[in-house]
């Protein structure tokens, strides 16, 4: 009776709970939050209706954000030509080890009578099944951009992207997965990197506003840059298993890839100049850091402006003769409702009619994290109230309020729930951020405590390093621990210069340390 | 002086023109357009920012009317496995020599130092990348669909897919392209035979009401379904130079795939029986089939429902000192026209603020089709007038307004040309779509008569048939005709039973011969 374990693990949908393995928590949240699965395809997933409806709220909001800084949308081949991704070295060294490589256009019987790659077939140059468009795009810009007049480009890609993956984890780490990617053109190295750290805010924007989950915006090191870029940029967010994830970057790319396509114009001056590129990316990986950030022991919690359906109404029918009463009733809290706007949009709303109990029903949207279940039966007709659960509150809190009361109150709790998931993240992140300022404090801080959980440490710190690549090899290798980013904001950087932690070389600003996903 | 070419011949921002050259005046419009180019990988092109704004039109409103119909999208690999293809054996045959093929998974340096695919990396059985989904879709549905009780199954992919093409050409025929392919289960073949014709209507509709274009509707003769299915519904569209586009299908695929798959269910008897599918999808061969059918010799001419921006303000400035003014007028001349609403929606406006000639910038929009053009200059400023011209009348008409009457007749005018650029496409259509009651007759109508011209021919041609293959295959053999379709509307059916006008065998119907793009 005394065993603390009994009061702490109470009942949870999902088990393993976060306190038991966080990692296989995961998978069971995605799971059972109907988001995604494996294909049989190795490494490849399949979203599901839900998970896809999350993302496309994703790509809406983004897309928007990206044509509101002037951005238009284009497309580019799947295929790239292998000497393409040669040309720029550091790049293809960087993606050489995952690439698809298409080297056939036919299929045919071979001699067992069974389809194989026709051998007459075999493509002079193989494609490799892009891992990102930077060589593709540039080989068009090169066409595209003549003189000074033709800049800046301001181009985005909606896409699927194929790296080859040996271990592989739904929307965190995937052999295909989906992005947008940005790629831009400028006059001057000046304009490209003011565009780099515009979509990088956008990015920052975007994950806290509509994500509802804070991050970190910086700078990568030189070892974690993308591979051709000068400078890359990054917004890095804490899981609760105090994890980082890297949410989206933005690379200045200098003119390492004009020179590889040899995009160049005609400058005001009449001279030939080479232009000055960036890119700029987010993923499908976003669902899982949604997840990873807000789900709990019960399931997926949805930030509201992300959500699928905002408001899903569960018809309570227990006897055949009043399902057509409590249907019509449900429709026409559905069609008030609607008529609602929460962050200037219609609210969303889903009655769920299918002939399942109303306990199957009720668990399957409360592991699914919509955020307002309301449930309306006959004895809620004859009384004119709807029992209201949010799914930001304790499982077993309803609250029973008569229709109008809560057709009024729906948009203010759904702000208020947006709020809230931002505030208890930031909390959690804050509690779990410290600065450092000794090699002791520093391993302490990031060797993990308990047996049965290895993968749990401390979280981010922020520490003084002086830029000393072997430094940073030394923390990777002891601790698997890595430079998340160089802060860019200045209250963060409001300090005085100190000195590395483990070299003790003078340094002139912290950096934010943590283990990555 | 008397030869009539000078006079038929005027001066056009296209060359050549429709009456010249049909095939590369398309080619001239989609490159003069700005819409695509073909990119260096063979057969894959470049979507540009304009011809991908038509785009993401086109996919919203289908998107829109997919789910007002009750579907949802998910996303399902890039890559089949080669053992799934060969499980529908006509499926595969129909495919076979479309497939890109992945065999390897990395690259490496070879003895001569550049990359090569990693003979180390080659995959145990090789990856198809996706020309369609059905095996693919239908490996997953077998795990989602249980019971009666889970389906209906509705969904929809936005994605790309490839087919090796040898002979390409810019959105009708390239080996990758966008499309959406929507993938349902059922209980019955009802269903499923009603769900196919449901979204052959949305076709229909989409193509009528947005894209302007007139179709003609009906079944697939056999040797034209798609491979597989049981039944194929098409719409068919007659472009200028009288030949046929099918511009989307729906399958009723019967229980092949499910047998293929394994899709099976637990029916409401307690029985397991296997399910009924269907597959249906349109793609950007649509961008295509739209300049066809409403562009002419002085380029792209576009249905004001789907143009990325239907009205482009002109900003005249021939001296410096009127350029701020001039565009702050344009702006709030911008502003009020994007308060006004046409089909439901805000109304679109660009205002080209580019330092180029007005000339230049005028045929620029001209080619692109956009339907309003506003021009706007010191000179109007004074006399509160713009100059209003549509892109459905003469290229040098111009109509000089006041402002307000201007604003107030926008969303008029819109809609005015929506249904003129669909009458005027009908009106076409109409004039060269016959019925032919004799062979001579027949082979007349698709004989071309012009030796300069030997593409032009008839059009579309309504005739007897009676359902032999092998009268199909003698005259695709001798006049590369084909049945476009057997048509559904009672108005083109109600007629008495015929002869087949080769056979002179029975025919209950008449159906659409005609040549295919």
């Amino acid at each position: 009776m005394t065993d603390p374990k009994i009061h702490s693990t109470p009942k949870t949908a999902i088990s393993p709970t976060r306190a038991e393995d966080f990692p296989e928590w995961y998978q069971q949240v995605v799971r059972a939050a109907d988001l995604a699965e494996n294909s049989d395809v190795r490494g490849c997933m399949v979203i599901k209706p839900w998970g896809f409806g999350i993302w496309e709220n994703m790509q809406r909001y983004l897309d928007g954000m990206f044509k509101a800084t002037g951005h238009k949308n284009a497309y580019f081949p799947l295929f790239i030509p292998l000497s393409y991704m040669e040309r720029e070295a550091e790049h293809v060294e960087g993606f050489a080890k995952e690439c698809a490589v298409v080297t056939h256009h036919r299929l045919e019987h071979g001699p067992d009578g069974k389809m194989r790659p026709a051998p007459t077939a075999e493509l002079a140059e193989p494609l490799v099944v892009r891992p990102t468009s930077e060589t593709i795009i540039g080989a068009t810009f090169a066409r595209w951009v003549q003189s000074y007049r033709d800049l800046p480009v301001l181009v985005n890609q909606w896409c699927n992207v194929v790296r080859w993956e040996m271990r592989t984890r739904l929307f965190l780490r995937t052999t295909e997965f989906l992005w947008q990617e940005g790629h831009t053109v400028h006059e001057t190295a000046d304009e490209a990197i003011a565009e780099a750290n515009q979509m990088l805010a956008v990015y920052q924007t975007f994950a806290e506003q509509y994500l509802a989950i804070p991050v970190y915006a910086g700078q990568k090191s030189e070892s974690e840059r993308f591979p051709g870029a000068l400078t890359t940029l990054t917004i890095e967010a804490m899981m609760q298993d105090r994890k980082a994830v890297q949410a989206g970057t933005s690379h200045f790319l200098g003119q390492n890839f004009a020179r590889a396509a040899n995009i160049r114009y005609l400058s005001r001056e009449g001279t030939q100049e080479y232009a000055w590129t960036t890119s700029w990316g987010a993923s499908t990986r976003l669902v899982g850091t949604v997840v990873m950030t807000h789900a709990d022991d019960d399931g997926l919690i949805l930030p509201p402006r992300i959500a699928p359906s905002q408001v899903v109404i569960l018809p309570v029918i227990q006897k055949p003769e009043h399902r057509a009463t409590v249907l019509e009733a449900a429709d026409q809290l559905a069609a008030r409702l609607r008529n609602l706007r929460y962050a200037s949009e219609p609210v969303t709303v889903e009655v769920d009619k299918r002939d399942l109990g109303g306990g199957v029903k009720n668990w399957e949207w409360i592991k699914r994290g919509a955020p307002i279940r309301l449930e309306l039966g006959p004895r809620d007709l004859e009384k004119g109230t709807v029992a209201l659960a949010r799914r930001d509150r304790p499982i077993r809190e309803k609250a029973f309020k008569p229709v109008d009361e809560v057709v009024a109150i729906i948009p203010d709790l759904l702000a208020d729930m947006q709020a809230g998931l931002y505030q208890r993240a930031k909390d959690l992140r804050d509690q779990h951020t410290v600065k450092i300022d000794s090699k002791a404090d520093f391993y302490d801080f990031f060797t993990p405590k308990n047996q049965e959980r290895p993968e749990i440490h401390g979280g981010f710190a922020f520490a003084h390093w002086s830029g000393d690549p072997a430094v940073e090899a030394q923390i990777k290798e002891d601790l698997k621990v890595t430079i998340r980013c160089i802060p860019s904001d200045p209250n963060i950087q409001d300090e005085p210069p100190g000195k590395c932690i483990i070299s003790g070389a003078p340094s002139s600003r912290r950096v934010l340390f943590g283990k990555a996903y």
